[in-house]
């Protein structure tokens, strides 16, 4: 692989100069402002997928903004990856807390300072720059390269899982490969192999048909934040375990291995009750701070409202009490049979003295991808060989709804081979990306075609 | 006593064209154009008193609206009865939700429409032409008179304490006499007797030291929501009970009499559920709604709030959670007291992934007259005359400040005498006073007079 090694390293400048380029077009894919930015976004990659050698470029419209694809399937016979990314960002907020303009790229030392440097325009240019590096260094791709570059992801990616749906011959694969999650460690090589599903729900208990006057009335009508309150309260056993009936029906536990896996990233309780300000964590018994966070489901309210919430005393029984709860699943754990799990139980244990009503506002599946799968096999050496240390496997307790839909509709497992960090300040002002990780990122998507190709 | 009923029959056009007079000054303590009502309704109160044979009749400025103070000591040897009331009146509110003009009143068959007609200028007036009837009918008074007639009772009564402390050997008592309650039902002669007090808290739970995403820490770090909804149904057991230690240490408990007479009252539970709009009641196990809402403590969240409460879905654990707790208070519980026991109480069951702050914010006495006393039996003796019926004993669920104040500071027990009804809409639009109730608190007050003088 040297000739290639060779090419990535000399390039480098040139790369950059590429990406910052990129990061100059304000795609905000929130702000109907920045609609032609989108779209310029979008012919920029467009582009440069076509320079890299990619075939078959085009800017496919959807409801929202454009989806890029581009194929190279010049190698009959081998796996097929399809790589995702997306090219919109979020808002870059208030420009006041930015040292710099969010959309003027700046270096500092290792640093590349822009709204989207790490989510997701670094990350995906890596991909772009890999292709290019496999036809200038060696004439070819060792297998058939897929790319498939949306611009709703910020804004929940409406119009892509549609597009899926409606191209699934097109956007066949052997497998998904995903660089938009974070290293574990500065320098540490990472694959994050699940991510949690979520089911959200809402709550609305109404006990009178107005506010009463607690004095009046207070001791002989139920209130509906008292018993609100009894109901959040009951749906946690004293293990922290969830106790609406069925919610762990057929999950998949964690095995040995993964959990040995995790032990080993020696995540450290003290540093993070002191970043979150707490002074005791608090969850499931029997599972340590990772194993809660990344692979066991939970529930928490996200809000909650109801009666007077103003300045001083108000003297009343409130009519209605809303609350958001949500549970974030693990796999098997289904989003849809979730949410009709926990109605009924709500209804179920609803007091005759008040009436309650159910809303499911919304879900999305878990996802795994067994870490002995071929990709993540592939993907694994390849990281090894560019960072020159051994592979760590994490989880991520949140959800990319995208990932659920590539295994649902496509039937390939995604490798979620990402190169940022959580530091980096993805969503919020100074968001940045290290160009250090930028270049083994080129290296580690050359050497995953290489090992897929295997 | 036949000429003083006769003087009252042959005057009552007149005594409503008076009380129309007071009912067209709006006398609305809350809203700072009335200000010039103000003074005008207290200068009203006292001609009217004057006129009636009162003596060194004074209206006295406060920090607020003024008192209005009259007095006839000619009775030497003969009890003193102070009787309350305020000349000042909740805010007419929206306008289109009322039939007539609420300060230009109407009669239409028995019941005059004005905001202030029940509450509490109609109750007032009653006593101010009883008065006038004894010296007019009989040239005396059978015992000596005091008139206290504040203006600040719809804002909370704030600068009545102060007054009352200051002016002690003025106000100095056997019994203070106030028609500002209702009839249990309609010419069904009335004493309430008890009322509750409160003692009304803020607590805020912190968890994080800011909204997390409930993806990436849900299951580690405690949920302030889930915290508080936990402390709150803790509060009280499974039979209804307040959870607070000490909560009920020396209550008055309710008596066999009190309970029987509450039973006499035949309260319909039905036509109660149908008012509030439930399909049952809730509350402390081993008493009946009556006892439960009149002479039993309570615990009732107000309101709470923490969180995203918008439109959707927004996935995170709430920095900060915060609900407003109020206790209704039976005799002998000192508000005060009972602040520390919640207060302690709160933070021993606080877990310690959550702060706890607590603050009091607001508090009253409870009060209870005997109802063996001599001005409670003279009251009944009174109305019982006036009605043709046998009086009924109630308690009232709410509070009313000033009375505790007058038990505190003055020593002397208060009747409440009230004449009003409860579907009367005190506080809101179209309210009205019976016209009937009217004529018979005059005369109940004539009666009362005579027999607290034996």
């Amino acid at each position: 692989m040297e000739p290639i090694d060779n090419y990535i390293d000399e390039n480098r400048d040139r790369y950059i100069e590429e990406l910052k380029e990129l990061l100059r077009i304000p795609s905000v894919s929130a702000e109907s402002e920045h609609k032609g930015d989108m779209i310029k976004a979008a012919e920029y990659i467009s582009e440069k997928l076509q320079d890299a050698g990619m075939k078959k470029v085009k800017i496919h419209k959807t409801d929202g903004h454009p989806v890029v694809y581009g194929e190279w399937l010049g190698a009959p016979g081998k796996p097929t990856v399809l790589i995702y990314g997306h090219y919109d960002v979020q808002p870059a907020g208030d420009p006041s807390l930015w040292k710099s303009d969010p959309f003027d790229p700046v270096i500092i030392g290792d640093k590349i300072f822009a709204r989207g440097a790490t989510d997701d325009k670094g990350q995906l240019y890596i991909h772009i720059k890999s292709v290019e590096a496999c036809f200038k260094a060696n004439g070819t791709l060792p297998l058939n390269v897929k790319f498939l570059i949306e611009g709703e992801e910020e804004v929940g990616s409406e119009n892509l899982e549609p597009f899926i749906i409606a191209n699934k011959k097109m956007l066949a694969c052997d497998s998904v490969l995903i660089s938009d999650t974070s290293l574990y460690a500065p320098g540490l090589p990472t694959l994050t192999y699940g991510l949690r599903g979520l089911c959200y729900m809402e709550v609305e208990v109404t006990g009178p048909n107005k506010d009463l006057h607690s004095g009046s009335y207070g001791g002989a009508v139920a209130n509906p934040v008292n018993v609100l309150a009894k109901m959040i309260a009951s749906l946690h056993d004293k293990n922290g375990k969830v106790t609406i009936p069925g919610f762990y029906d057929g999950i998949l536990q964690l095995s040995r291995q993964e959990r040995e896996n995790f032990k080993k990233l020696k995540f450290s309780e003290s540093a993070y009750m002191k970043e979150v300000g707490v002074k005791e964590l608090a969850g499931e018994k029997g599972y340590t701070t990772l194993e809660r966070q990344w692979a066991r489901p939970t529930l928490d309210c996200n809000g909650i409202v109801g009666g007077y919430t103003g300045e001083g005393a108000k003297t009343i029984i409130p009519s209605k009490v809303s609350s958001k709860i949500s549970m974030r699943l693990v796999s098997n754990q289904d989003p849809k049979k979730i949410a009709k799990l926990f109605t009924a139980h709500i209804k179920a244990i609803a007091p005759k003295s008040v009436k309650v009503t159910v809303k499911e506002l919304h879900g999305g599946y878990p996802v795994i991808t067994p870490i002995d799968g071929k990709a993540t096999i592939a993907a694994s050496k390849a990281m090894e060989r560019a960072f020159g240390k051994k592979t760590v496997y994490m989880r991520e307790g949140g959800s990319i709804p995208v990932v659920a839909a590539f295994a649902n509709e496509l039937k390939a497992p995604a490798v979620l081979m990402g190169f940022g960090l959580n530091s980096e300040n993805l969503h919020s002002p100074n968001e940045h990306f290290s160009l250090t990780h930028f270049m083994l990122g080129i290296k580690s998507s050359v050497y995953f075609f290489e090992e897929f190709s295997k």
